[in-house]
């Protein structure tokens, strides 16, 4: 029993490093990370230039498996703490971590292989983690519930806006023909919403007066359409805004100006967000960690 | 009279499956419309993309066919099972249903119109109907009343920006000189346009230092000018949103939300939106269709 | 005595035709003076068009000797029927007619000359008299008097905008140099102004990755700053909105809607905006014209 | 005694001409150094262009040494005048005004350097100080407090864009290729952004369908992002000019619009931002001018 308690003390402590950032060595844990993070980021920018892998190909090679091996030692802690693994496992973050770990690993199998580039171009998500990004748009959730709001408006906006965009990329592709770059019917369409979003890209770009004509036409309608979704969110964000002035106290407010949010999650559930002084998780009744 | 009544019922079954989404039946007819509609615009632009063309041109052409003579069986159905036909004929959707039908049977007599192409494009307008976008945007007809409370307003504002245009254009067109693209005044008034609007294609740019200058002048103005519009739907919108809260209770919030709307349209008047238990057309007395 | 009458009377009758829009003649009298406008401005348009020139030169020509001709007539007898021609010329509109008819007059003294077309396009500006624009937007004074609360503010703006694009302007210009088209600082401003702004012509692009990068700050710095303008008139006008909503009552609203102003300006000092059933100007007590 | 009093009066004098702008001998100084400040940002461009500077050399370059001499009294005349001179030198206009007096004394030592140049541009930063930009903004503080209270989620919200640009440049990067444009991830990642804050230069455009299929996707994001940071400090703005409403009274407002602001500042200390009849400093108690 002794053992076994002894195993739980040491996967506890583990536990409070990996999953929590109220301690001083979970803190340093979570920014080792992000810098790791940044760093395998970097390092996937950096062996896309050629100069420079031509130059340091070893140097990014030997790194990629520094923050690989540091990666797997990582979430294979994870899966031990937790007392529930595939929980962890098959959450969104377990197979963020699981896909951020394995790219070096396929490229014995795919040697190669250009797609595990964008495999490791996911690692980028992890930084949500670490900054409780995530929580914290949820603490101040004005923005929230705005766009929750207004996504409905904005999606009928959306697709009034692609459905002009067919109609006039149509229009424009009759009009320009081939010969002024309106080779086709979904090319013409994407030169419409490039002009319609205020792009402008200049590759393709309307030569005849009549097309000039119209793409004037769009472009005056591009710019009273974007008015519309700001005025949405704007005005839903306002609401938003006022309610949550009514919904939290002043005390609340300062709750969360200071961010002094329980960074815990617990072991057990994986739940997150509890109380300052919790005990137990509101969750499932586990034990949570005391400092 | 009992032939008659049969074949009231059998129109009546028909108008309950084609103009109504309540029933299963109703549902599967507009979503399989609904495919084919989306299958008739992706025909079209599959079509002007030569190398697919060349490849699947068969294809493409029986597709075209299937989608037509569909349309066709729809257009009719409609005209039997309204009971007055030549309204609905002449009503919008009408119009735009026959033009969606007509494209193929055009292409005997106009041989390799191209201009068949755009009448085929118009068929994505018939998703509207479909999807009760225009009835949805209706019911939380904030945004209709923000657009209308200021449209006189935004067309003022258009105006004023059209005659800036005019008259920079005018200026450019002195400054830059044909040599530098500025060719003639509706190009560098088109030129101007693209500017304000902050679209920049950047076929045509100014090369000279006054011409760069003045259009310093024109970027800023419009980066002002993008302020205008959407302050005037941004304030209209919350305006609507306040009075609309104020018009509406709680109850028929939740009716809104739900979207639980009355799918009928009257088989005598085309009318719409019958309140939900509804037995009679409000508009014109006719007795709807019970389930 | 009976002459002097007379000769008032005509004067009168002239002055109600010319100056007011309220009987039949008046309103006549402005459509026509606005399609005259309208077709000046297309004869400027078009003659700049080397193709249209070439082949209707004739008809051109004419047609700017006819509108020529009439905007004389009308600044002839502007001039005749206002009881203070001098207050006329000097004022605003009294300039720009004058402007507006004098350029086929200049062309015989100086020959040629490509600048008399810019003063020919000044001629838009008198659009604005015939709509009312002005006043229109004058008595909606909500978006006016928004613009006018925000324009310190904006100024203040614009002035941190413009030096944001000197400062970053010249370190581009360090950076860029001359080979990748950044050939002096005004031009490393114009296209930082472009970038700014989020026009983005592509004329000139950063081709040095120290160059992309600090471009990339200036796009985001961009993307935020376009905010702040549109904040400051959103609430402005908010604010404008809601107070324009107090001052004034339900029946001077609908009074403001029907747009029913009295289109009369009076005969002795050019004072217009009286009152409905007005009968002496609120100005100068000079008599007005009744119906 | 007396010629220390004599000094005293002496320098007094002068550090109110400086320091001051209540009366006529320092509204002059100010007048008479803006126009310096700009004339010398003028120098700074019109040296960088070249047929200007080939044509022009010997004048621009006296007049650099005309503004140098004049930069180099001046900041001589604030160290004498001011009480606590090391308090000046390191405070961040005092570190500004001496990186805007060296450049020229420095090109004898860094012969040609080209980085001099931005070191002169940073003389558009003292303009601030002139216009009491920076104090009328702080008057005015509802923009200020505006975008302080946004200041957190605009910066989750750019952060958010960051990632998505990296994310989504080496998706375009695998799909376009080096063949288009997209040489390497960083390039790519600065398309995504130049494509997002829908500046759009056109220097790099995607070439393959799918390439445009997915800009299409980043450029409708684009737009509706657009929407967030606009309605966040319109909101905010709206809230923090109703907290101002509420917070001055009408007289501090006519203070505020009158911007009859006490220019001195304390000759001791520097603290600025005196009330009007102020005898003596409100932070160091040190003795302020009478007028």
């Amino acid at each position: 029993m002794t053992t076994n308690n002894t195993t739980s003390n040491w996967k506890d402590k583990l536990h409070e490093i990996i999953y929590e950032a109220d301690t001083p060595a979970g803190k340093l844990f979570d920014v080792v990370l992000l810098i790791f993070i940044i760093a395998s980021i970097v390092l996937v920018m950096l062996e896309s230039v050629k100069t420079i892998d031509a130059r340091y190909h070893n140097i990014l090679y030997y790194g990629e498996w520094v923050v690989t091996i540091l990666f797997s030692l990582e979430y294979i802690a994870r899966i031990i703490t937790v007392r529930k693994p595939w929980k962890y496992i098959f959450s969104f973050y377990g197979i963020i971590d699981f896909l951020s770990t394995i790219p070096m690993y396929l490229s014995f199998i795919l040697a190669g292989s250009h797609a595990l580039v964008a495999l490791r171009a996911l690692r980028l998500l992890r930084v949500f983690r670490i900054l409780k990004l995530a929580r914290y748009l949820g603490a101040s959730n004005q923005l929230a519930s705005a766009i929750k709001a207004s996504r409905a408006k904005i999606a009928v906006f959306l697709f009034a806006v692609l459905i002009a965009a067919v109609i006039f990329g149509t229009i424009m592709y009759l009009v320009e023909g081939e010969a002024n770059g309106f080779t086709n019917i979904p090319k013409s369409v994407y030169w419409c919403i490039v002009t319609l979003t205020t792009v402008g890209f200049g590759d393709i770009a309307p030569q005849t007066p009549l097309g000039q004509l119209i793409a004037t036409i769009i472009m005056i309608l591009g710019y009273g359409i974007i008015a519309v979704p700001t005025g949405i969110v704007s005005a839903e964000y306002t609401k938003a805004s006022d309610d949550g002035d009514k919904k939290f106290s002043d005390e609340e407010h300062k709750h969360i100006k200071d961010l002094n949010l329980n960074t815990q999650s617990c072991a057990n559930c994986l739940a997150e967000s509890h109380q300052d002084g919790a005990q137990y998780c509101y969750k499932c009744g586990f034990e949570l960690h005391h400092d």
